[in-house]
C-alpha cells in the first residue's frame, strides 16, 4: 500500500531533500541528518496522507467530498489534496487551533467548521455527525490505512536518501501525535532498510506513545491541550497505528518543550528552514539527548512548519 | 566546464528542490517556482563555486591553501569547501559584515582577516597582497571562470526541474551581485533550456547590472554600502560575467529595500524557508513587478539564508 500511495504522490507530492550541518553535527556529537517535511506542500507531510487517501477513493465517492477532523495540518493537506481532485472538503477545527491554519485551510478552498473543544461532542463525533449528514467521506488524521500508507512514502525517501549518504544503520526520529507517520516509516524502513529504526519523540506531558511503548498497552494523556507543539497532541496512539508501531518501532523519546524551541531555534540558524515547534521535537531529541541515542548517525523528520509569526520570531530571537 | 564542475560536485553539492505554493502563484498571477539555495550547504548558493574552485586546483597547489574576500556567503562557501579537501583557508572580510557570517566562516576552520571598508586599501589590494605573501590561491567571488562555473550547475538542475513541472519557457530570475550566478545560470540554460531566459534583480540603488544591460558598458554603483541587501552589494558586474550577461540574459529588474522585506516574510510563510534580504530580491521581482515578466511562469531563486535573528524577527512580524 505504501508503494502504492507512492506511485499515486509521484509528481504530486513533494520529494523532500536530506539537510544536514556540521554545526548540528557538532552538538548532537553524531552525524544528523535532516527530513524537512515543513517543505512539503502545505507545509507538512499531512499533504501525503491527504493527496493517498483522496487518489484512492472511486471517482463517484469522492465526488460527493470529503471531511476531516484537525488541529491544523491535517486539514491543510486534505483541503489542498481535495481541491486538487475537484472534490469539496469540510474541515472541523477546534476554535483555539492558531489562526494561520485556519486562514490557510480556507483559502486552500474548504469549509472550515469550528468547535469548542474542552466541551460538548468530541471531534470525532462531530466528524461522523456530519459526514453522515452529507455523504461525506471521513479522512481520518492517523488511524487509516490509506493515510498511514501516503505518510509512509516519507521513508521510502529516507531510505533511499539515507543510502546515498552511505547511512544504513540508526535511529530515524518521528515527531509523533497518533502515529500515522511514525508506523508509515516504521513499515517502509522494515521493506527497504531494515538497519533504520523508527521511534516516536512526543513533548513532555504528553507522551502516550512512549509510555504505551512500554506498557504494550494503549495509554492516554491527561491533558488534550495548553501545548506549543499542538501539532502533535493526540489523545492516544490510534488503534491501527499502535500495534504497528508495537511491532516496529525502538523506544519513545520525550523532550521539553523548551528543547523543542531551542531545535526551532537552531533549525532557523543553521538550516534555514521554518519548523513549527510539534515539529522540531524530533530534532532535539537528536540534539540535545544523544544519550539514548545509537548508532553514528541520526535522522529525523522535522514535520511541519505552520508556526505564527510572533511565536517563530520570539523563539528565533531567545534562542539566539 | 558547467558540466565538468557538475560532476565534481555531486555528492557534494545540495541538489536543491523547486518549492511552490498556491499563496504566491495568487499574488504574482502566474505560477511562481522557487529554487531555495538558501537551503545548500552555508546556506547559500556560493557554496557550488566554492568546491568547483577548489576541487579544480591541482593537489599542491591546494595543498598551500586559498583566500576569498567576500561579504559573507562567498566566504562560508570557500571555508567549508576548502577545509572539505583538507586545504587551509584564509577569508577576508569587511568589519562591518554581519556577526553571523564572520562566526560561521571562523567556525568552518578559516582563518578570517578583517578590512576597514570604507577607508584604506581595497578589498582587492588586500587580497592580492595577502595571497601573495602565503603563495595562496585567490578565488574571486564572480570573475573567476571555475566560481562561474559551479554556479551554473544551479542552472543545470533549473532546466531539468522545470521541464519535469511542465514549464519550457519563461523567465529565470535570479538575485544579482557581481554576476557569477546570473552568468553561470545564463549559460547553462543557454545549453539545456534555451526557452527559459536569465535576467538579473537587484535593490533600488544598486542596480550598475540593470543600468550596464542598457548602456552596453560595465557601470558602477555611487554606493558600496548601506543595504540590508549586503549579500549581493558590488561595485559593478564583472569583467568576464558582463559579456556573459550582456549576451544572453533579458533586462534586469530592480525592487525596493521593502519589497524585498515582504518577499523574505512571505518565503516564510508560504514556503518554509529563510531567505536573507538580498538572497529575496528576486522572488520579490516575481511577486511585485509581475507586469514586467512574461510567460505564464516565473522561477525565482532564492539565493542565500545568512540573516540575523533580529532583522529576520522583525521582518516577518511587520510583514505578516
Amino acid at each position: 500500500m505504501i508503494r502504492a500511495a507512492a506511485q499515486r504522490l509521484e509528481g504530486h507530492a513533494r520529494r523532500t531533500p536530506l539537510l544536514s550541518s556540521p554545526f548540528l553535527d557538532e552538538i548532537a556529537g553524531r552525524r544528523v541528518l535532516v527530513k524537512p517535511e515543513c517543505l512539503q506542500h502545505t507545509g507538512s507531510f499531512k499533504f501525503r496522507g491527504g493527496w493517498s487517501a483522496v487518489s484512492a477513493l472511486d471517482p463517484e465517492t469522492r465526488k460527493r467530498g470529503v471531511i476531516a477532523f484537525s488541529s491544523g495540518n491535517h486539514a491543510q493537506g486534505v483541503a489542498l489534496a481535495a481541491a486538487q481532485h475537484g472534490a469539496p472538503a469540510v474541515i472541523i477545527m477546534p476554535n483555539d487551533a492558531p489562526q494561520l491554519k485556519i486562514d490557510n485551510t480556507r483559502a486552500l478552498g474548504a469549509e472550515v467548521v469550528l468547535y469548542d473543544r474542552p466541551g460538548g461532542e468530541s471531534r470525532e463525533a462531530v466528524g461522523d455527525r456530519i459526514s453522515s449528514e452529507r455523504g461525506l467521506t471521513l479522512i481520518r488524521p492517523y488511524d487509516e490505512p490509506q493515510v498511514i500508507a501516503g505518510q509512509g512514502t516519507t521513508g521510502l525517501e529516507i531510505a533511499e536518501q539515507a543510502r546515498a549518504e552511505g547511512v544504513e544503520t540508526g535511529d530515524v526520529l518521528i515527531c509523533c501525535g497518533g502515529g500515522g507517520l511514525t508506523s508509515g516509516i516504521a513499515m517502509a524502513l522494515e521493506a527497504d532498510a531494515p538497519g533504520l529504526r523508527a521511534r516516536p519523540v512526543e513533548p513532555e506531558g504528553f507522551d502516550d506513545v512512549a509510555r504505551s511503548l512500554i506498557s504494550g498497552g494503549i495509554e492516554t494523556n491527561n491533558r488534550q491541550s495548553g501545548s506549543l507543539c499542538d501539532a502533535i497532541i493526540t489523545p492516544s496512539p490510534g488503534e491501527i497505528t499502535f500495534p504497528i508501531m508495537s511491532r516496529l518501532c525502538g523506544p519513545g523519546l520525550v523532550v521539553t518543550e523548551e528543547e523543542a524551541l531551542r531545535a526551532v531555534a537552531l533549525a532557523f540558524k543553521r538550516l534555514k528552514i521554518v519548523v513549527e515547534p510539534g515539529g522540531a521535537v524530533a530534532l532535539a531529541a537528536a540534539l540535545f539527548h544523544a544519550d539514548k541515542i545509537e548508532g553514528d548517525a541520526v535522522i529525523a523528520v522535522c514535520t511541519g512548519g505552520n508556526v505564527d509569526a510572533d511565536l517563530f520570531a520570539d523563539t528565533i530571537t531567545k534562542y539566539d
